[in-house]
C-alpha cells in the first residue's frame, strides 16, 4: 500500500488536503474548516455542545479497530450525546494528536469514515486540525447541535411513577469488545489476524460501528412525546440510570426480565461465563438511548418500535432497585466502566 | 504536600469535584456541567466555535510550566481565536487525559488557572471530563463565542493598500521557551530547579501566561472599526501573514523596522546569537491580533495604543514582501513552528 508521509504536507497542507472535499450543507453552518473559528447561525434554535477526548490505548486499540471505523465511530458517539438531549447534531469539529507511524493514507481512512458518518446523520465537519504526538493517536471531538425551546430534555426531569425506556438491546458492544481482546490475545505474535467471527457479526458491528438512534427522537417527535429525562448508554444501564435518578432526586425499580438483550449476546455471555445481567447493566459503549415518559403514555411509547419499557421511577429514599427473575429485589450498583477508578 | 489519588474519587467524583464552585455568568450559558451536552442560547447572534488539542512534551513540557498556567493558557489561546474572528468567548468546555502521576491536588490547579483565566475574560466553563492516558498528558479545550452579524472578520478580506497592523510586540513567547529549554538543560538532574530570570520577566510571562488581546477588539469597536481581514498570531507572523494573503488573494509589503520588538526579546535574541527578525517573523505562540484596515483609517488604528502598522496590502502576483533596515525586499517565507513538519 502507498505510503505518503505527513511531513511531505506539512500541517497546514494535511489539513487542507484532509478536508478539501468537504461542502458545508446545514443552513446553520456559516463558515467551516480554514480560520480561526468556524461560524455558525443558531438563530431561533439552542445550541448544544458536547466533547469527547478518546486517546490510544484507553478508548481504543489500533490493533483491531480499522482506522475508517474509528473514524466514524469517533463522530457517531458525539451525535448520540446531542439526541440524548433531544436535539440534532448539525455540526462537529476534530482534533487529532498524531505520531510518526501514521501516513497520509491513514488519515485519509479515518476522515473516510468520519465523513460517511456526517454523511448519514446530516452534520457537517466544520473544523479540524492537526499535531504530532510523541506517543499514542489523541482524538478530540465537539459536536454541536440545535435544540427547540421547550424541547430539550435533561438528566433532572424524572418524576415518582414514569416510564423507564430503552432504546435497542444492551451489552452487545461490550461482549463485542470481549471476543476481540481474546482473539488478540490469541493471536499475539501472528501476522495474519484473521480470526472466524461467523455468528457474532452482531457483537462486532456493535464494537466497531455504533450509530446513535437518531431514529428514536425521530419517532419520539412524530408521537409528539417529549421525554422527562433522557441519556445516551455509553458506561452502563446502571451508572445511566443512577445519573438520572441522582439528578432527578428519585429512585427506580427495573425488572430484570425486561432488559433486552440479544440472541448473540446472551450466547456469548454463556461461552464466557459471565452473568448477561451484569453485562447489560454494566458493559456501556451501547449507544441506546435511555428515556422516562409519564405513566399515561405507555400504549404510545410501547408502539414505538425498539422501545422497551423496563421499569418505573420510584421516590428518591427508596433507591435504584432490579428485581430478578426469581422476584428478589436487589440494589442496582454502577460497575460502568469508570476509566480512571480502574486505571492500572 | 498533600496528595490525593484521583481514584478515590473516581471519575465522576472528580469532575463533581473540580466543578462544584463553578457558576454561570453568561446570559447565553442555559446548562453546563452535568448533561450529555452544555445548552445555549446564541439568539441573535452567531455562535463561533474553535478548538484546540494540547499535548505533554509536544506542546507543553511540564518539567517547567506550572499547572496553573497551563490552565490558563489552554484557556486564553482558545479565547484568542475567537477574538481573531472579531468575537467574543462565552463558553468553554476542557477535557483532560490523565495518568496516575496526577493527584487531584494537581488538576485543582489546573481548573484554578482554568478558572483565572474564564473570569479575567468573562468565559463560562459548561463542561469538561477527564479520562485516563497511558502515557502523557492531553489537553482537548473547545471555546464558543458570539459574533455580531455583518461584524465577524475572517482572514479573506484583505484588499489592495489596507494597512497591515499588529497588537503588542512579537517574538518575546519563543525567546521565553529558549531560556526555559536551556535553563532546563543546564539544570538537569539537579533536583532544586530554580534558575535567575531577573530581568527576562517578560519573556517568561509571555511565555507561560499568555493573555489574548480583548482590549484591541474592544478598542476597534469603540472607534467603528471592523478590520477587513484579521488573525490571531500562534504560528509567527509570517505563517499568519501567508494565511491572509493566500486566503484574500493578495500580496503583502511590510518593513523589518516597524515590527515591534521588546528589549527584553532584542537583548536575549542577541545573547542566543539568533537574528530577532527572524524570532520576530517565526517565533510564534505571541497571541497578537493581526489584522487589516482601508487605507484612510491610518490615523484612527494608528492611536490605538499597542497597535502598529507595518506595511501593506499589494497585489496577488506580488508575493510576501519584507523591506529590511537597509532597503532590501526579501520574500517571506513562512518557517513558523509547524509541529508535524518539524516531527523528529
Amino acid at each position: 500500500m502507498k505510503r505518503t508521509e505527513i511531513a511531505s504536507l506539512g500541517e497546514f497542507g494535511l489539513i487542507d488536503h484532509l478536508t478539501k472535499n468537504i461542502e458545508l450543507k446545514n443552513t446553520s453552518s456559516e463558515k467551516g474548516v480554514g480560520d480561526d473559528a468556524a461560524v455558525l447561525s443558531y438563530a431561533n434554535k439552542k445550541t448544544l455542545v458536547t466533547t469527547d477526548l478518546l486517546l490510544e490505548g484507553i478508548h481504543f486499540d489500533l490493533m483491531y479497530v480499522p482506522l475508517k471505523h474509528l473514524g466514524y465511530k469517533s463522530a457517531v458517539v458525539n451525535f448520540s450525546d446531542i439526541y440524548a438531549m433531544n436535539g440534532q447534531p448539525k455540526q462537529i469539529t476534530v482534533s487529532l494528536g498524531i505520531s510518526k507511524r501514521f501516513s497520509v493514507e491513514d488519515l485519509e481512512l479515518f476522515y473516510e469514515g468520519l465523513s460517511l458518518a456526517c454523511q448519514e446523520y446530516g452534520v457537517d465537519l466544520v473544523g479540524g486540525d492537526t499535531s504530532s504526538s510523541l506517543t499514542g493517536m489523541a482524538i478530540s471531538v465537539t459536536c454541536i447541535g440545535e435544540g427547540e425551546e421547550g424541547k430539550i430534555v435533561y438528566r433532572n426531569g424524572a418524576k415518582e411513577t414514569d416510564l423507564i425506556c430503552i432504546s435497542g438491546d444492551l451489552g452487545a458492544a461490550f461482549m463485542g469488545l470481549q471476543l476481540l481482546e481474546r482473539e488478540k490475545a490469541v493471536y499475539s505474535g501472528e501476522t495474519d489476524f484473521q480470526p472466524d467471527f461467523t455468528g457474532k457479526e452482531y457483537l462486532l458491528e456493535r464494537q466497531l460501528k455504533p450509530e446513535a438512534r437518531k431514529d428514536i427522537v425521530k419517532f419520539l417527535s412524530e408521537e409528539g412525546i417529549v421525554p422527562t429525562s433522557m441519556i445516551d448508554v455509553s458506561d452502563g444501564l446502571s451508572s445511566e440510570l443512577k445519573h438520572i435518578c441522582k439528578q432527578s432526586k428519585v429512585g427506580c425499580h427495573i425488572y430484570e426480565e425486561r432488559i433486552p438483550i440479544d440472541y448473540q449476546t446472551a450466547m456469548m455471555a454463556e461461552q464466557f461465563n459471565m452473568n448477561v445481567s451484569t453485562v447489560a447493566l454494566n458493559g456501556g459503549e451501547d449507544y441506546e438511548l435511555l428515556f422516562t415518559v409519564p405513566l399515561y403514555l405507555h400504549d404510545k411509547v410501547s408502539k414505538i418500535k425498539g422501545v422497551h419499557v423496563i421499569g418505573h421511577i420510584t421516590k428518591e429514599g427508596l433507591g435504584l432497585v432490579m428485581e430478578t427473575r426469581d422476584g428478589t429485589e436487589i440494589e442496582l450498583k454502577a460497575q460502568g466502566w469508570d476509566s480512571i477508578g480502574e486505571e492500572k
